[in-house]
């Protein structure tokens, strides 16, 4: 659907948009100009308008943009039409709270197993799944591999399972562990998420008293 | 110590330099070349040393970089020297995974509180801290502020806690509900991070097949 290939800086405030435009959609507003949209998120309405021009724009000069059309598209672009599967490695305390509260569904997403290798937690059921022992993971990917996979277990076995998960056809990795995971497989897409590198750039601005441009969030 | 305003996206990578530098100590290495760097992050050399000079450098031609003396350099930019403390606010399965399980220390932090409202919580010990109600949290604000608060609590009452908190003196935020918090206070940093936005990131690569470039993570 992208025009051209569109750079990781805008694919990065496009989650964001829709986040804000669902905010606006539960508090009833049908239509937002791009300076007001830009006002609320902290950037300006130039960057807006060109972020979106990306993908064919969707604006109307003088009647800004449908909200519900505008979550429309940036979700179509998104890819979240596609109801994908998940599953999650590691019911440790992150992972009980992913399984738990993170809302999949939302997202295009149906969650369809747990694995851990703590015997005290096989069989628990926490919110749409029953947790299995990850000696049983293997034969599940044989009959069916999930899109996605969460890792949320421990940093120090994360390269050998995702090279499992790799092999048996899971095309995304969600990675919460603090090894950045590199994949070779141009088929396969890592995100990883470390939270470290979050704090240190709290710390960073703390440290330096400078904020970050408005515009480049 | 940075020369001049950095961009968002280069303070951006210094952690991840921080977490490879730091893979290499422990593998003994002790220099290393930008394009060696460079291959082990997926990014190219020249961008790597485009980073490092906004700091002034620290490579030297035909040797590269002292691991070593780069981790304390980037460290330092990341201001990871100054003892900071922190509370989090959640003792949920969330918070506890943050409470139990994240290397405060590391990074130059000391967890020195932890707040919920159940009251089966209260006071039950995890990692250094026991669990406080939060109608403590006023008084024990007014005697110690913490540097910063991380958020781990339901998204619903987040922006009351944080008005109570920067009140209070809190300047840094870290922000794990799924509202993104704006603050007008210029001395205070907010630091959101939603899990949706990454799992959506990692949809729209999975949708488009194209990856990022490597140039831009």
């Amino acid at each position: 659907m992208p025009k051209n290939k569109v750079s990781h800086n805008v694919v990065l405030r496009l989650p964001r948009y829709l986040r804000y435009l669902e905010e606006l959609r539960v508090r009833n507003v049908v239509r937002i100009s791009s300076g007001e949209l830009g006002q609320l998120m902290g950037i300006t309405a130039s960057q807006i308008r060109q972020d979106l021009s990306c993908f064919g724009g969707f604006g109307q000069q003088g009647y800004g943009y449908n909200v519900d059309m505008l979550i429309k598209e940036v979700s179509d672009i998104l890819g979240i039409r596609h109801e994908r599967t998940a599953i999650v490695i590691g019911a440790g305390n992150l992972g009980r709270a992913i399984i738990g509260k993170f809302p999949f569904q939302q997202y295009g997403f149906r969650l369809t197993g747990a694995y851990d290798l703590a015997e005290n937690l096989i069989g628990e059921q926490i919110g749409p799944v029953a947790i299995r022992h990850m000696n049983q993971l293997a034969t599940d990917l044989q009959s069916a591999p999930p899109d996605i996979a969460v890792l949320t277990m421990s940093s120090n076995s994360a390269d050998a399972i995702a090279e499992q998960l790799i092999a048996a056809g899971v095309r995304g990795l969600w990675n919460f562990t603090n090894v950045d995971l590199t994949v070779s497989n141009p088929n396969v897409v890592v995100e990883n998420l470390p939270f470290s590198d979050s704090l240190l750039t709290l710390n960073y601005y703390m440290t330096h008293g400078t904020n970050r441009d408005s515009t480049d969030k």
